[in-house]
C-alpha cells in the first residue's frame, strides 16, 4: 500500500498549506495529521521541500488537464470560463495555489523559482499564440503582451475574490465576456 | 518617543508580515527585532491581533491617498495607471497586502472579514459609479459588475506578477490599456 499511503501524505501536505501556507506547516503537523512519525513522512519524502515540490506538481497536472491543448484563439474566451469553473469545483487545489503563490514572493521562499517560471511560461506562451494570429495589435488595439498579463492577472485575482467570498457566482462568465472584449471579438 | 516607537513597532510589523505572513509572525520575534521586550509591545499594541488591525489601517490610507477622490470615470485609465505605478514604488505596502489577502482565505483568519468587506466595497463603489455614468452597458458591452470585478482582479494579480519578477516593467501601461478597452473608451 506505498503508492495510497504517499498520496495520503500528498493531500494532507496540500491541505496543510492551504491552511497555514509552508512555512506555516511543519512536517511534524503533517505526520500527526496522517498518523506516522516524522521519520515515517521523511520515508517517502526526503524532505519538506521535496514535499512542496510534490504538491505544486500536483496542482500543475490538474491545470494542464483543464487547459486543454492548443485550441483557436476564438475559443479562448469559452475555454477560460471553462478553466475558472473548473477553479471554482476545485477550491483546495485553488486555495494551496492562492496561498503558496504569495506566500512565494517572499525571500528565500522554496517555491519561487517554480513560480517565476510558471508565469513566465504561461505568459510567452500566450503572448506567440496570439502575435501568431494577430501580429502586433489584437482587433482590440491592445497589444499581445498586454492582453496576456491582463489574462494572467484576471484568472489570479478572480480567484482570490471567490476564495473571500464563495457564495459569489458568474465569474467563469465574466471570465468569457471580458475576454472576449480584450481579444476585440466581441461586438459592441 | 511614544510616538515614534509606535511607529518603529508598526513598521517591524509590516515588514515581518510580508516576510512571513500574519500566522508565521510571533510577538516575541516583532518584540525583538524592535528590540523591546513582549510586554513592551503590549504597551502599544494590546495584542497581535490589534497590530494586524493597525497594519491594514495603514495600507489602506495609503491607497485611498493614491485612489484620490471621485475623478470621472473617462479618466479612470490614467489615475489606476498613476495607482499601480504607486505600488511598484511601494513595493512594501504591496507585498504585506497581497501576502496577508492569501492568508486571510484560511480559516479563522482575523482579517477575512476586513478583506471580504474590502472586496465588496471597492467592487460596490466601481459598480455604481459605472452605472451612474452608462447604464446597464458600458460602451464595450460589458456590463458595470464585470468590469469591475475585472479590474479588482488585474489590479491584484498584476500586482503578484510584478512581486514574483521586478524587473518586469510597463505594467502602468498596460493597466492604461486594458481599462481603456474595458470602458469601450478607446478607439479600435
Amino acid at each position: 500500500m506505498g503508492t495510497s499511503r504517499r498520496q495520503e501524505i500528498l493531500d494532507a501536505a496540500l491541505e496543510m498549506f492551504a491552511e497555514r501556507g509552508y512555512r506555516g506547516t511543519s512536517l511534524d503537523a503533517i505526520a500527526e495529521r496522517v498518523g506516522l512519525t516524522r521519520q515515517g513522512v521523511l520515508h517517502y519524502f526526503p524532505s519538506k521541500k521535496k514535499l512542496l515540490a510534490a504538491v505544486l506538481e500536483l496542482r500543475d497536472e490538474a491545470s494542464r488537464e483543464a487547459l486543454t491543448a492548443d485550441r483557436p484563439v476564438g475559443e479562448w474566451p469559452v475555454q477560460l470560463a471553462e478553466v475558472v469553473a473548473y477553479d471554482r469545483a476545485n477550491a483546495g487545489l485553488a486555495q494551496v495555489y492562492s496561498v503558496l503563490v504569495a506566500e512565494s514572493v517572499t525571500e528565500g521562499h522554496p517555491a519561487q523559482e517554480y513560480f517565476r517560471d510558471y508565469y513566465e511560461r504561461v505568459r510567452a506562451r500566450t503572448v506567440r499564440r496570439l502575435a501568431a494570429q494577430y501580429g502586433d495589435r489584437l482587433p482590440s488595439g491592445l497589444s499581445p503582451e498586454a492582453v496576456a498579463t491582463a489574462l494572467v492577472a484576471m484568472i489570479d485575482g478572480m480567484q482570490q475574490q471567490w476564495l473571500l467570498d464563495r457564495e459569489r457566482a458568474g465569474h467563469p462568465e465574466i471570465m468569457r465576456d471580458v475576454l472576449s472584449v480584450l481579444l476585440g471579438t466581441a461586438p459592441r
